[in-house]
């Protein structure tokens, strides 16, 4: 753990708690060098679409399409059943309220595409996006894809102090759980504030492991890893693979390069690194997908490369990082749903099982829990 | 956020993840008074079973069959579709090692069910069980339930050092997610290290909120309202009701009753609060589910009260507290398993569509992203 960034973070999430939209507006100077309004009006909604090309204004339907198309397939039916004249199972509901953080970095239209066609899919009521102003601007694609999603409430705001605004309701109304990537300082304000709110994950640098033999493509690979290595310094990318020729035509600089003896034994190697991304690019590609445990996602053959799986096959990109695959999975419809457990027993049930409950009761201790159950007639 | 629980817990955990072993020795012998093995015995395994009066162990057995029974359903297939002669979807695939922590307050060997037969339905292949030691022994309830579910690894630890133990690999192999409630110091800790290994949820203390009209019984209503405080003191007890009879029964020191002019003004109360768990006790009981959207769990009608939900009709009770129904839900066997991305895009379909992907990576600025897409022919 990084003691002086969580104390940092911290300093900042209390002030605001504290002194509320003051405190807000006065990061939002220091940081975004914004001091306007910080909800986005109408006109500059209208100013945005404007801005982008026909063309473009078709490749984001198109791509949203392919994005709900996918997804819908997520959503899913209560699991109810009965037995002995009672009813047992779960049910679903939406999360009423979320917050969803788009980073100001590069613009990124396509992380708004990603939490917000999911969300809308699950029925969630109302979605508050947050993302730092550029020269007192919100990116015209990102605002574009907010108005075809049908979100009107997005805000000029960046950094911990959106974190902050979601989670304790300043500005805004809070939000129940906040989605979205962001770099260390919206991570740790997640971190920090997870419990107040819910979160989506924490997302760190993007990762690649391409499993490849003889029969890749070397190019192709190649540019795989880079392709993830232009996401930043920290991002990390790997080639397992048996083929010497390809462990010496993509050994550079970023990229780590592990030969191996198997096929099995790359398998086994990416599920020791349980990377954000996997490739599979080998004769059989499903042979192997039964030997993966740990992987956020896993994409097979020649023409599944991570930036078509980033940009438009429809999957979704929001992906555990870190070894997080190894206890977390991808981002889908049912992050933005709840499972709540719903009974409904019989007499006949209850007063024939309540021995058990009874004894349960005596044996951990518990008077009232058991009073309970006997007071029944 | 308690910066004094916080930083306390810190210290403690960064002092085993320095020092390993000797720490965690340290601490063990501290606050638990024991200075032993940690891992549990064979004899100790046996000498548990033989203390445990055989009608208790057919209790218990029923218990596991019941969950069992109820959880079995929730596992879920691979959701996989063709499009395109392309493969879509999500496969599942479970945690390959966790760790249960089961306090030691109260001898709680319904908690290692709750959690335990979840994890084996979702197929976990390692389970290393960590509870504080009393008097150097640990509960043989909770010996018998691990024993009878196939757990071998039950270590005498508890506290902050049992989760950094579990966290960091200390004294044992290192697991990839942490489930099972504790007290304040235990939720601290799991807090902290989530990022490191995951965690299934922070438990606060227990709540109950009962809605009820002028059909109810009395007398199960009160009862229902004072086991739930018997957990402890910061246990919550609510009871929105339209019958102004019941609502003046039912007051009474740590029970907040509220009048309510409708049972949908209690439905909009009870979303409010978010209860962990909520009971309907009216007429129509079903009447009401539509209008819950916050809750851990409901149980319906008069034979489904919480005592018997938390030891023997087979759900789960380990639920969210404390407000985070709003974003968050019940145990079920989907917690013990990771959703993994899956894709393999056939060359027809990628081709067509790659212009999607070229012209995002053109709008957010990725050339080696639009490189990798342009490169496949």
């Amino acid at each position: 753990m990084n003691f002086e960034l969580e104390s940092y973070v911290a300093q900042i999430l209390k002030d605001i708690r504290e002194k509320g939209i003051e405190a807000v507006k006065e990061y939002s100077r220091k940081f975004d060098g914004y001091d306007g309004e910080f909800l986005v009006s109408e006109e500059e909604f209208e100013e945005a679409e404007r801005q982008i090309p026909e063309k473009d204004k078709k490749i984001i339907k198109r791509t949203i399409e392919r994005i709900w198309e996918y997804h819908e397939k997520q959503l899913e039916n209560d699991k109810l059943y009965i037995k002995n004249a009672s009813l047992y199972g779960i049910i679903y509901k939406p999360v009423r309220r979320i917050g969803i953080y788009v980073p100001g970095g590069k613009p990124l239209p396509s992380t708004l595409m990603m939490v917000g066609v999911p969300a809308k899919i699950a029925g969630v009521k109302e979605i508050a996006v947050t993302t730092p102003p550029k020269n007192g601007k919100v990116n015209p694609y990102v605002l574009y894809v907010a108005k075809l999603l049908g979100i009107k409430e997005v805000y000029k705001l960046g950094g911990i102090q959106a974190i902050g605004a979601m989670a304790y309701g300043i500005g805004m109304k809070k939000v129940d759980k906040i989605f979205g990537p962001g770099n260390k300082f919206v991570n740790e304000a997640k971190r920090q504030v997870f419990g107040v709110v819910g979160i989506d994950s924490l997302a760190g640098p993007s990762e690649i492991a391409v499993i490849a033999d003889e029969s890749a493509n070397k190019e192709y690979v190649l540019y795989d890893l880079l392709s993830q290595l232009e996401h930043g310094k920290d991002s990390k990318a790997w080639l397992l693979t048996t083929s010497r020729e390809l462990a010496e035509y993509c050994s550079r600089d970023g990229i780590e390069v592990v030969l191996c003896k198997s096929l099995e034994e790359c398998a086994e190697k990416a599920n020791e690194i349980a990377p954000e991304h996997l490739e599979i690019i080998t004769k059989e590609p499903l042979k192997l997908v039964d030997l993966i445990e740990n992987a956020g996602a896993i994409y097979l053959g020649e023409y599944t490369p991570v930036p078509a799986a980033d940009y438009f096959l429809g999957v979704n990109h929001v992906l555990p990082t870190g070894g997080a695959a190894k206890f977390s999975g991808v981002l889908t419809v049912m992050d933005f749903m709840k499972r709540i457990s719903l009974a409904y027993v019989s007499r006949e049930e209850f007063l024939a099982e309540r021995y058990l409950g009874i004894r349960l009761a005596e044996i951990e201790g518990l008077e009232m829990h058991k009073k309970s159950m006997e007071v029944r007639r």
